[in-house]
């Protein structure tokens, strides 16, 4: 066992527990207490003593001695959602499975950042790391895992993470270029974007792939035809209703999700629009799903199972005191084609 | 803080961990390191306290004066598969977030029984209880959480679990009733029915329910048109085109599940035969996707959140020392009617 106790210095060489304790006048013991995320602290008590780890910089020692935290990794979703969520699940049971470790399960009910109680559970159950899936920590609650040795992972970020914060995502803009670029090779000049929610960088990055392809093709972006909704088959069904009934409708509609593009799909049926003869559509994710679909889905390939492995990777790095390099990953996505594109109608 | 230590009696008021070491000529600090899953004591020996503690049918306290179990419930399925799982995952994570529970998830990988290692991890993590997802526990591991005051419920059971085992399900045979039953009514004499794996008790009862309906209404049932898979759209597919290219083809399909009838709408759709036209198609959960593919599909409503909420509860109930009344919960399942069933097609 490592030495684990109130005259340990931080990972830094700071102060110790008890030299922390002293300086602010509370017990080494509370100190301790606040650290393993105990509640029987008082509040006032306990936020002098968070203040006081954050100036001291104070770093409980995880990796090189052996590790005081549990075998568990913590895994964070924004939502829990679709079959989409299922992927990534299994990635990370598979990959923590084979390093023996558990995986708890969080999901934020739609919320971008954990909320205080979370964060609670957190510091007592002493995970070794967390992965957060289109969620951010505040700086505080980075600062709050920091101190206590919680290593994190952003997966799929919902924005800009600081430079320093881990980070696995996928190629989005490459994968809208790739989708677009598909479409105006089968002569579509009308083509609709739905992405996700604009404040979503990968949402972003998607519809700046998509003016990329237009802009190398020295084809205009069709007017009024960028549309931000969330990832669900509701969303694209609404959407794609709107675009649909338009006087100059697109001939074409990529979608952010494969579930949105299932909306789409629902919304040409309803208004008679076949697929992909009057209508192409083009999906993102590619769940196993989008293989049965009634006509099967053309889609952008997300790694998502490797995306979580890799997530799992970094963690268990930063934990033995490896840096991961690079700190942010981007993996490849990739165009499928299946039944839903096909050559746009001709103009009546 | 409850007393917790070697002289402290088993729940049942049993011999102390002290008497069972001096018993089999151990040291007291050897049982307490097997009770709570520690690695670091040699196999034999190892053996020799599990078999002791069952003798002594000695049980860890864990209810009445507080508890010394992780805030965890441990979540277990066979396979992590669709979005039915998700269904699942998120009634327990949204009734465990609700009491301060963390859940921790395992995928069994295909498997039907928790692996040692799992008990291995799961003894040392000390959750409050464990959920199983048409798995179950042999003798010998219920044993274990026995011994340990770790309190277990199988949900959608795989199997017939002892009458002791709280187990929650819901009304399959009732399910497989009301779907045969409506696509009677609607005049179809030639249904096929594509349920789970034949040794799955819940796949079972649907076809039992699917005879009743049949005998009730007077109907010889179809020849040679009962079909065991699991419940994957490759295995819908599969079953869905073999019947599909009968001579004498069924008139409707009745699947084990919605991933199953999508499978069977594809090879419909590959083989020319128009939904609900030519042919009825029955799915089984009611996934939300149920009511978004095209056709959307008639299928029977399994309430997965709830029979999840009730698993926590009475997991919950259990820690607390209430035994759960009734042991074993069936929830309602409903038929929905929606595109993919119609009238039987007229003969030719």
């Amino acid at each position: 066992m490592p030495p684990e106790g109130p005259r340990r210095r931080g990972a830094k060489g700071g102060p110790t527990i008890t030299e922390i304790a002293a300086k602010i006048g509370v017990s080494a013991p509370s100190v301790s207490k606040v650290l393993n995320g105990r509640s029987d602290v008082a509040p006032a008590t306990r936020l002098k003593i968070e203040k006081a780890l954050q100036e001291h910089n104070y770093q409980r020692h995880a990796s090189q001695t052996g590790t005081p935290s549990a075998p568990l990794v913590d895994l964070v979703f924004h939502e829990l959602d679709s079959a989409w969520s299922i992927e990534i699940i299994r990635g990370v049971e598979n990959a923590a499975g084979r390093h023996g470790l558990g995986v708890v399960l969080s999901d934020l009910g739609g919320q971008h950042s954990p909320q205080p109680r979370w964060m609670e559970e957190v510091l007592a159950r002493r995970p070794l790391g967390v992965i957060l899936v289109l969620s951010a920590l505040t700086p505080e609650q980075r600062r709050q895992l920091d101190t206590r040795g919680i290593r994190y992972v952003v997966l799929d970020t919902d924005g800009e993470p600081p430079s320093d914060v881990p980070a696995v995502g996928s190629n989005n803009w490459y994968g809208g270029l790739s989708a677009t670029r598909h479409l105006l090779s089968l002569g579509h000049r009308r083509i609709a974007i739905i992405s996700g929610p604009e404040d979503v960088l990968c949402s972003r990055a998607r519809v700046g792939g998509y003016r990329a392809a237009h802009a190398e093709a020295g084809v205009p972006v069709f007017a009024d035809a960028i549309r931000w909704s969330d990832f669900s088959v509701a969303g694209g069904f609404e959407h794609g209703s709107a675009l649909l009934t338009r006087a100059d409708r697109p001939t074409a509609i990529f979608a952010g999700s494969d579930m949105q593009a299932l909306g789409v799909l629902r919304a040409a049926r309803e208004l008679n629009i076949e697929v992909p003869g009057d209508l192409s559509v083009v999906g993102y994710d590619n769940l196993p799903l989008a293989a049965w679909v009634a006509p099967s889905l053309t889609t952008i390939h997300q790694p998502l199972n490797e995306m979580a492995e890799t997530a799992v990777k970094m963690v268990l790095d930063m934990a033995r005191g490896t840096d991961p390099r690079p700190r942010s990953v981007e993996l490849a996505t990739e165009l499928v084609v299946r039944e839903s594109s096909g050559p746009a109608p001709q103009e009546s």
